[in-house]
């Protein structure tokens, strides 16, 4: 499989998944996660492979569809930038000791924030 | 009207707004965002005052739905406070002038985050 279309679709998933039916979400896991082939999805399933393939399409048509609309993935990648931007900034301060920790301690609090929005910290 | 389901629809409405059809986004908008009364609506667009009720119910019913699967509104939230937590850390490190400068450059960064969750950064 295209690895740029295995990250597109993993990124989309992990935001969308829970818009998408669970028969949608259980072909996509087991497609773009799992790695298993249409064949293998299509035996475990019972499903047609015709279907098992037009549950996917139909799956990732839904999930850009969402994206047009909310931009979620993009607001993550320009979240992230904009983290790892403050983190070089953060370990570039020429503090004295004891403040330096108090700066680095910033660090994984600005982690918390990308996690929050994985939906990592509930 | 009250106060607190004004926020909360208004909250909802700022991040599910692009999901709602076009009609029911510009009763919303009047309803919750320019005030406007059922009866000047419906005067406005020339829609029953039942129907104006109907629309502001139903995209209510549409948003929280969303918010269900998505938790935008609460992600957001809780964004912010860990945002605003570490800007008080930024504000409390005792570091020397010069260095104070670079510590305290962070916290226009750190809005940013905010903003593109926003959607006031595209």
């Amino acid at each position: 499989m295209n690895l740029d279309k295995m990250i597109e679709v993993g990124q989309l998933f992990e935001q969308y998944k829970d818009l998408l039916t669970e028969k949608q979400r259980e072909i996509v896991s087991l497609y773009y996660e799992e790695d298993y082939s249409l064949g293998e999805i299509s035996e475990n399933l019972n499903v047609s492979r015709q279907g098992v393939y037009d549950t996917l399409k139909r799956s990732e048509k839904t999930m850009k569809e969402y994206e047009q609309k909310l931009h979620l993935v993009s607001k993550l990648q320009k979240q992230e930038e904009t983290i790892n931007l403050i983190k070089d900034r953060i370990v570039d301060i020429r503090c004295t000791l004891s403040e330096r920790k108090e700066c680095m301690d910033l660090i994984p609090e600005l982690e918390k924030i990308e996690e929050i929005c994985r939906g990592i910290i509930e």
